[in-house]
């Protein structure tokens, strides 16, 4: 059926992570983002958490691009394993490409076709023209789409902020959305991740005017700046401010080495090279000379600024004279470990500037005011909240129906739904399967997995091993059982509990006859009185595992 | 030696949680406040957190009392611990005295002799003189408390605020405060929980003005609320919002049904009976004759609000007509629970409103300018700041020196330390045995305990057990290997991988002479070549246990 745009959500609604949407007309499908979610304490042991891709690998045929709209990992961390099942050319700017070449050197080799892109550039690819628009966030080279087909016209914002004062010179191009939206566009897609935020987003130059006030009030200290490895227009700033206050720069982490070779490479971030100087060179130079720029923001345990701060950081040992920026703010979920390095920095002696006592940071996404813009330059006829909890996605609902949008016009989406546009409507079509992906070393499991079940009852209570050899003849228990615990009983405690078990495990044995019983059934008891008798005497519940061994 | 106070600190600074210090004069000892910290992920399988008491142990003779600020978990949560090991007379007010009966009646009959006291009593113990003052929090019945002794007095804030419009018609007591400034206040222990955040707290009664507009907004809706169990005066505007309105009110979850009674019974909380119905019983009534108090305003796993939301609660379908309050701030560390539930409740037809998004909730601790005005009323010679991690404690001494007081008479506290007070000097003056117990199950360990480390060991990559039974005389492996993983292989890898790992096993085994080995030396053998077979195959790498029985 022509004139019917079929839109799938593989991730990025109901969840701020892991973004991947497939855009759909006739056999034609073409794909925006495909990123991860770095997995929580829920999820122990797994490495990063990806969509589910069963839709498109289903319709491999169809699937003729990856359009990414800006290099975050949530919009492009799964893009190694998109180009292993799926061949197609990516397409993206300079920045957002660079750092996947970066990335796909790490995996497995496998050949891909990339195409550089830039803002006001249109795409063509059979019925669909995606065209390109400029959008400011927290990292540069970000885009908004607009992608056409014969269905209507879709703005795609990406994730963005109306900036005025952005550091690179060019502004979200609100002229394009203004021109777009009277042409007219069918169906806006929007980001949503600050729709619960009255007002506007600071600008990124109102923190290098708070950084530069920083650096002015301290010309003797040691000054450390911990920020997103990502925001080279943060570094760009940062770079700047260490020029004209006189002071070399050390970078240390992986991911900030890697920003900066690459960033200085393509041109997106420029500095005079004479001012960088190599960690482990530091000591030529006094306090007041120094800056080093470090990941470990988040207070990731194995990043820079975390060994540094437990003492644990060769080059650098943290002290008396030593000032520590915090050029971000803690991403849900990262209090505790960030305020635990706060805390171990202050007690090292350090002073420490975070975003609760200091406006060092702006985050990079729209707040309603900047989200009322969009609409009211758009003026959209359907609207799709996305990049989003479903708390935001309806908030953003809300939002637009404020501004006089109809509720039958919006669409609520979830992972799995289908939505289908057509120039005179919009309604669900479908759900297909999809949800996470858990990457766990070379495997893959779901939420659902055995493994994850298995882990977390063995990380609550520990797990005790009982092996009992059994003469099937005399029907005897042959030497002393076996009994091995991992996370069950204190060092004070094991020595006693293990013999009390064995002789319980003897003694209950002893009260039956094992002359040619079935081990499954020996077995089975004896993990049940363990069960039992472990609960009896520590009240707790490890998994126990039983093997029966007959003579 | 006369005229010397010790102070020792067994909890409660460098954290925010299980608080406890003694006071030491002498041959006699009073403790301050006996409280827990609830486990975050990284102690898996661990109930509670209690401080390490030790040093009142070691000093038993001397212990003379126990006094208790408020109710709250991180004040009288060790409670039952204490009492265990320690029996003398604990203090407090009616309300946080009936709190701890119901805790007690948990746990192993002890008995114990406690002693109901009110704001202006004055209690002495021996050369102790300690007066209680009535102070503003998020709980009834919470007191500050002013320690005489010889070597000086000591006002000791515990949790507070400066409530303006107190619920219970009775304001912390401003006018102590400065009288005892004027007298001569020698030490000020001051809490620190907000003292990043400027300005003032919000009124108690402010949230119920919020609450009375949503009430009002919202005739038609079946509207619940979730809040702090232990915030009576929340619960009393509540109760009163109902009547108002022409709820009736249903509560559930164990800990508001604890609170509502022993409240009531003390005569804390007054309420019409009439308007209370069994959550058994609500089918009777129209949505908009219809409030639920609820727990569950952390998100907590198997809270009343978090089953409903999951669809697990009998009484309860939520649906589009419902209205859900949380009248609480998410606790750090409790964010993705608390908003999790929220967009469930979203997602099932709800309409919920929280504190992102309306004046629903007040902390129950100073902010910026209620501290300052302690300091003013107070004017100590010296001061302590507690109550707070270590940035709080220190964002607390720049603010005491903000308002003239002179750096060397501010002492920075950590778990441990003993600080001495004489009419003219204050010293950190030695370091005891200090820290956190864990306690799990019967048992208590630590955190350098191996049970831990191995939990999280398992949790992270799980477990792998080999049972390799060898005849000791021919040197054959008898049978096939025994293999059982928990927690390591995904189902649709496990059957391949178990039959790869027993050939690997009897294929290495084959290569040797086992002919009277030492079975040390096999078992480290089998157990390296397993671990590294794994890894090569998974990237994984699980425990593994290995057991040889040799035949």
């Amino acid at each position: 059926m022509a004139n019917k745009l079929k839109i799938t959500f593989l991730g990025g609604v109901g969840e701020i992570g892991k973004n991947m949407t497939a855009f759909e007309y006739n056999d034609e499908i073409i794909v925006v983002d495909a990123g991860l979610t770095f997995p929580g304490d829920d999820l122990p042991g797994i490495d990063v958490v990806i969509p589910d891709m069963t839709y498109l690998l289903n319709n491999k045929d169809k699937v003729k691009a990856l359009i990414l709209t800006h290099g975050h990992e949530d919009h492009i961390g799964a893009v190694p394993f998109f180009l292993q099942q799926l061949n197609v050319p990516i397409y993206g700017t300079k920045l957002t490409l660079a750092l996947v070449d970066n990335k796909m050197k790490e995996h497995q080799k496998v050949s891909y076709k990339s195409v550089v892109v830039k803002p006001k550039n249109v795409l063509k690819i059979g019925a669909f023209s995606v065209e390109f628009i400029k959008v400011s966030h927290s990292i540069a080279g970000s885009l908004a789409l607009c992608i056409s087909t014969p269905a209507g016209n879709v703005v795609h914002t990406g994730d963005f902020k109306v900036d005025f004062e952005p550091i690179d010179g060019v502004m979200t191009d609100l002229q394009r959305f203004g021109e777009l939206g009277k042409k007219g566009v069918s169906l806006l897609m929007c980001e949503s991740t600050n729709v619960c935020r009255p007002g506007y987003s600071m600008s990124e130059k109102s923190v290098g005017r708070t950084l530069d006030e920083i650096f002015k009030k301290h010309p003797d200290n040691r000054l450390f700046v911990a920020t997103f490895a990502s925001n080279i227009h943060r570094l760009q700033q940062i770079l700047t401010l260490a020029e004209k206050y006189g002071r070399k720069v050390a970078f240390t982490g992986r991911s900030m080495l890697n920003i900066i070779d690459v960033g200085s490479k393509i041109g997106e971030i420029e500095y005079n090279k004479d001012i960088i100087v190599d960690i482990d060179k530091i000591d030529k130079y006094a306090d007041k000379e120094l800056l080093i720029v470090t990941t470990g923001s988040q207070g990731e345990p194995l990043s820079a600024l975390t060994r540094m701060a437990a003492g644990e950081f060769k080059q650098i040992k943290i002290g008396e004279n030593d000032l520590v920026i915090f050029s971000s703010s803690p991403i849900p979920g990262n209090e505790k470990n960030v305020y635990n390095v706060i805390n171990t920095l202050f007690q090292k002696g350090a002073d420490v500037i975070y975003d609760e006592l200091s406006a060092v940071h702006a985050s990079g996404h729209a707040c309603q005011e900047e989200i009322k813009m969009i609409h009211s330059l758009v003026k959209p006829k359907y609207f799709i909240p996305i990049h989003g909890e479903y708390r935001h996605l309806r908030m953003h609902k809300q939002l637009a129906m404020s501004l006089g949008m109809e509720e039958r016009n919006i669409v609520l989406a979830s992972i799995g739904m289908q939505v289908e546009l057509t120039p005179n409507s919009i309604k669900k079509s479908g759900v297909v399967t999809a949800g996470q992906r858990l990457i766990d070393g070379y495997g893959i499991g779901d939420m659902e997995s055995n493994v994850l079940r298995e882990r977390k009852q063995l990380s609550e209570d520990g797990i005790c091993v009982v092996v009992v050899n059994i003469n099937n003849v005399s029907g005897e228990v042959v030497g002393d059982p076996f009994i091995i615990t991992r996370g069950v009983v204190y060092q004070d405690e094991a020595e006693e509990f293990v013999q009390e078990t064995r002789n319980m495990i003897i003694a209950s044995l002893k009260e039956q006859d094992l002359r040619g019983a079935d081990p499954a059934i020996i077995r089975s008891a004896v993990k049940r009185n363990v069960s039992n008798f472990i609960y009896r005497r520590t009240k707790r519940k490890p998994m126990v595992l039983t093997i029966v061994l007959l003579d």
